[in-house]
């Protein structure tokens, strides 16, 4: 592992500069989107609270609030299929977070790469761009 | 815009054979991940009841549930910065679910094209694989 510099200090509790910045659910959580960091396939999307974000941040290892079982389930430790930590970005309104890793093996309880694999694609009606869209876009 | 051969029955409301496949937080909704289909960025999460996926299922654009403002609020329609879907995937407990689309322009009402980048990187612990990683992968 290797610590990047930083000041901020997640020692014993998540840094209070980073605690402020999270907007959390009635239950204290916020999602986290879980994207191979090479491939950039999203795997799943899971919950943290506080303490699993002080864990993951600071430890490699993605840690997960797992609200079925109500306990801080940390990826792999039973399956093997563990989330090593790339990066980890806040978004806008704190109420997100990307976390990018390195997945051993399935990210799926079932045993399939990403949880969308698993649960499978949906038919849509695709959307297309008209002209309107790329003359704004030109313009950004 | 294309129609996908299927037999869902979107039309008035969420095909049951759909609906009964979300698993729904106490206030309707699942969390929608979106993502540029070509550079696969993520750009935004945010939420969907039923209704919200239909519309996203059937007419092109994204629609998502605004639970700040509690109302419909199909992307792009006032900042013009629309969301044209590609493919959405339900993940395998069918409380998420994966957009991939063409983003125009900025996914961040901020102006930033994801609300990650806008939000910005916190400090992390890099993880890394060792041998036994390897060896688990290679056996699965």
């Amino acid at each position: 592992m290797q610590e990047q510099h930083n000041d901020y200090d997640n020692t014993t509790s998540l840094d209070p500069r980073i605690a402020v910045r999270l907007k959390k659910d009635a239950k204290g959580l916020v999602a986290a989107v879980i994207q191979q960091y090479d491939t950039r396939e999203v795997l799943m999307v899971g919950y943290m609270n506080e303490e699993a974000l002080r864990r993951t941040l600071t430890t490699g290892r993605v840690t997960f609030w797992s609200r079925s079982r109500q306990e801080y389930w940390r990826k792999g430790d039973t399956s093997g299929h563990r989330q090593y930590v790339k990066s980890l970005a806040l978004d806008c309104d704190g109420d997100a977070i990307l976390v990018e890793v390195d997945q051993v093996g399935a990210a799926c309880h079932t045993g399939k790469r990403s949880c969308f694999e698993e649960g499978g694609q949906l038919p849509v009606v695709i959307g297309e761009r008209d002209q309107d869209d790329n003359n704004e876009e030109a313009q950004a």
